[in-house]
């Protein structure tokens, strides 16, 4: 409908997640319109983020350096380690102010219909930090769907065939939350968790 | 919270209308986890429509030639000239079907208190072309708003100083709609400008 340069950055802003044809033209026009330093700023960060930013070699969450600052930093507890799915996981732990130890991202889930094996959420990288460092814990934190349970699974005969101790962070209610607005499922993993007080 | 360059993405993602921080960094990640091919094809869509997509000469509607598509083309009725107030509405407008003449897009509207005045939204321009050009009527179809009842105002005056017969598009229920879920103020713009059957 508008011209082919014009139509082409429309296409392409469709690939954001969550932005359907009219957003992608609202945004395409609004950057035209009244933001140009905007959209070159976001073509370089986009640029520049593609061509620098790769795995970190021990944890593997995204970061343009080799070693990423969690886990290059030495006052971490580095006897502890946390599995988590994605990179958004780790930040939302760092939130909540109460881990100290180190992580392992798997970028992913276990899921063989979608040609997800060990291999590509690295498993055989995790298994050589079990091997040649100094973890005395493994705290698996996948999400509670069924494809976070099967990999958290997965993950926790692997490192008890490597001597290490494997912990699950809780599942129940939220704190703050109210039981009668908590689905079911959630509800009796809670009571069946129960624990003596 | 990410590595410098992600950060530096997260932030120009939040330059795009209707994108907060929690959307910045999931469009963020899900690019550079992955979309890498996408990343760079949105920045590259970016960085050439920044370069080359200017205002068509003759409407100023957001183009990448020198006349738009719309203004070159001999088929379209060059007696009859559409105001409007941004290329989304001359999409919308070619999108009903039934308008054939040509545009002229204000790329806003009067505000004095954003300093836009009438050399903002391009009126010494269209002057020019009531003057120079054989346009017989002039369709304004500003939005029904404060400030667009404002420019339609001002832009009747102008063009009838021009010699030119000036028409509004009509306001009022929309059609598909129920009397029952449109708001007052259209209603009373639907009862005062009946038209006897």
């Amino acid at each position: 409908m508008f011209s082919p340069l014009i139509d082409e950055l429309i296409a392409a802003l469709r690939k954001l997640p969550g932005v359907g044809p009219k957003s992608a033209q609202r945004m395409a026009l609004q950057l035209l319109e009244r933001d140009r330093p905007g959209a070159e700023q976001l073509s370089r960060a986009l640029a520049k983020a593609v061509a620098h930013v790769k795995r970190c070699g021990k944890c593997r969450i995204l970061t343009e350096q080799e070693i990423c600052a969690i886990c290059a930093n030495p006052r971490r507890d580095r006897s502890v380690l946390c599995v988590v799915e994605t990179p958004a996981d780790v930040i939302a732990l760092e939130q909540s102010g109460t881990f100290s130890g180190n992580y392992f991202v798997l970028l992913g889930r276990l899921s063989p219909i979608d040609g997800i094996g060990p291999q590509e959420i690295g498993i055989d990288l995790l298994e050589s930090r079990l091997r040649e460092e100094q973890i005395e814990e493994l705290i698996i934190a996948t999400n509670p769907t069924m494809e976070g349970e099967a990999t958290a699974h997965y993950i926790n005969e692997r490192a008890k065939a490597c001597g290490v101790k494997v912990t699950r962070i809780a599942h129940g209610v939220p704190i703050g939350g109210e039981l009668e607005y908590i689905d079911g499922g959630t509800l009796a993993h809670a009571l069946n968790s129960r624990r003596e007080i």
